[in-house]
Order: C-alpha cells, then sequence, then structure tokens
C-alpha cells in the first residue's frame, strides 16, 4: 500500500507513467497518434467542435465514455455575440493547458510534489490582417507572453529546471512557436 | 426594413462590418488587439482557463457580462482521466473555429448565403517527443490535415474563392502554419 500511495504524484501515476515510457522504447510504432476534431458553423461567429475519437498505441482508443462539446465565438466588436471564447483565446488556453500538464508531469517523473501551477497568456495583435483591411501586420498574434508561477516543496532552481524541461517537451509549444505543415481541402455540395 | 433585413447575412451584420472596417482603416491604432487567457491547475492532466477580459480598440473591452472557463484533460493513455480535450486537440478546435469564422465573414462580405459549413480536422503526432522518449520525433502535430464541405448559394468556384480568402486571413491558420515567438517567464513562491 505504501507503494501506491506513493506512486501518484500530483496526481498522476508515476508507475503507470514509467511503464508507459518503457513500453513506447521498446515498441515506437506504438507512439503514432492521430487526434481528431470536427466542427460545424451554427450562426454567425458562433460554430461549435466535437471531440472524441483518437488513435493511438496501434488502434482507435475507445476509452472515452463522451464526446466533448466546446463553442467558439467572438465578442461584439468582432461581429459576434460571444458565444464562447473566440478561436485566438482557444489557442492561448490550448498553450497554457499544454503547458500545465507537461510541468506537473515533467515534476512527478523528478520527484517534485506541486502545490499550485497558475498562468496567464497574452497575445498581441494588429486585426488589420486577419480583416484584410492592411497586407502588412500578420494575421495571428505578432507575439505571445507567458508567465508562470509555480510552487511546490523543490528549492526555486529545481522548480525552473521543471518548467524548462516542460517547454522544451510541450507539444503545444512546439507547434505553436515552429509551426505546423496544414494540408486543407475542400468540398462543395 | 428591407434595407435591415439585408444588411444581416450569415448571422453577421454586414452594415456594422463595413463601418467597422472603414473606421480602421482611417484609425489604424484601434486595430491592436490583446487576447487574454489565465489557467490554473487543478490535479494531474486537470487545469483550467478563464478566459473574459480583452484590450481592442484603444481601451479595454467590458462588453463582455461572464467569463468562459474551460477545462483540458488528458485520455487515459496519457494517464489523464478526460477531465476535457487535451491541449492538441483544443488546438485543432482553435483552428477549424477560426477557419469557419473566417468563411462566415468572407461570405457575408461577398454575398454569398451559407447554408452548411462543416470540417474535420487530424493532427499526426508521434508522442515520442512529447513524453521525452526520443528526440528525433518533434514534440508537436507532424502535420495537420482539414477538410471543408461548404454548401451555399454560390456556384462551386465562388464558394472555393470564399474558403481560399478565408485560409489566408486566418489569425490561427497563420499561427499555426507559420508559428509565433513565446515569451515564457516563471516566478516560483
Amino acid at each position: 500500500m505504501t507503494l501506491v500511495t506513493h506512486a501518484i504524484r500530483n496526481g498522476v501515476d508515476t508507475e503507470k507513467m514509467f511503464a508507459t515510457l518503457d513500453l513506447i522504447k521498446a515498441q515506437p510504432e506504438l507512439a503514432k497518434f492521430q487526434f481528431r476534431a470536427t466542427n460545424h458553423w451554427i450562426d454567425g461567429a458562433h460554430n461549435r467542435s466535437t471531440i472524441k475519437a483518437f488513435y493511438a498505441a496501434g488502434g482507435e482508443d475507445t476509452t472515452r465514455s463522451e464526446e466533448f462539446v466546446i463553442d467558439a465565438g467572438e465578442p461584439a466588436i468582432l461581429l459576434g455575440s460571444d458565444t464562447g471564447p473566440n478561436p485566438a483565446e482557444y489557442l492561448l488556453h490550448a498553450l497554457a493547458a499544454c503547458l500545465t500538464t507537461s510541468i506537473v508531469y515533467v515534476a512527478a517523473a523528478r520527484k517534485v510534489e506541486l502545490t499550485s501551477v497558475e498562468s496567464t497568456l497574452t497575445g498581441e495583435m494588429d486585426v488589420r490582417g486577419a480583416l484584410g483591411v492592411d497586407d502588412e501586420p500578420r494575421n495571428g498574434f505578432e507575439r505571445i507572453g507567458v508567465i508562470f508561477r509555480v510552487s511546490g516543496n523543490a528549492p526555486e532552481e529545481k522548480l525552473r529546471e521543471v518548467v524548462e524541461r516542460a517547454r522544451k517537451r510541450s507539444a503545444v509549444y512546439d507547434i505553436v512557436t515552429n509551426g505546423v505543415p496544414v494540408a486543407l481541402e475542400v468540398a462543395t455540395d
């Protein structure tokens, strides 16, 4: 029982974590994942994504019992009616969530018990780009600022190392800082 | 009344849209926006973002009456308990939502009445990168596939032009394909 108790750190089952890492080292083909989202337009700036199925570890993962449904929108100044966060805000959320989970997992692996992880993200945008008014400003964020406040049972230097390792391994940080090729196909009825 | 009726197309107030574009052309300094998200860790892969305030058109926007609260998680195979979509799935949602709203707005501006906009997004990831098992695969998606199905009262060629223009102006498409500089600061208690 003592072993089981200690295996859970920061809410992460570290025995399962190390077993997963060993399995993927032994069988790298299990590391191929595919995540998915389907989206449909509702009205104006209101659209909705449904997220459930994904491919992992050599097959379709069927462990999720329910689908996630998330709504997007725009505020009034961008011609919406606040039916949800706007897409750029969702991107900030994706980045915050990925860095946070990376911090929590790295800390669990390094025997650091965290007490608090908070972050504030800001994205600067000149909307002339996205609105098509001017070709000079880019469409997306010019820059993103992230401030983390992390507390736990480790010296400041170790907490900073945890955050740095998490930054180096975060999937969404990689996507947002380095970009990803996107292939877009269109079917019309 | 006829004028008002026709001003709303695809749920978008096109009179307000063109007035906004004219205003920003006349006063480009109003185009500086800042979007924000704050996030706090709950347990394991579960964390939560709060989204409300933003800066727009020369000041803090105070039109949003309530904050948006969105939860992230991971499925069991990635050591979570499905407390929400995972961060990479949120990124796909952000991209789908931004392209969809861009399509709807461009169509409204070009007098195309849409009847349906649906999309399916897939992101391929070798999780050895993000899990720190191997340095060779990148952490994030290797590629993203987007398939749009668009219907409306216009010939196929015009619908395709709308999608192409939307792609060229989408903020999140720009971020995801081209990347953005991210400045990360850490405070420890």
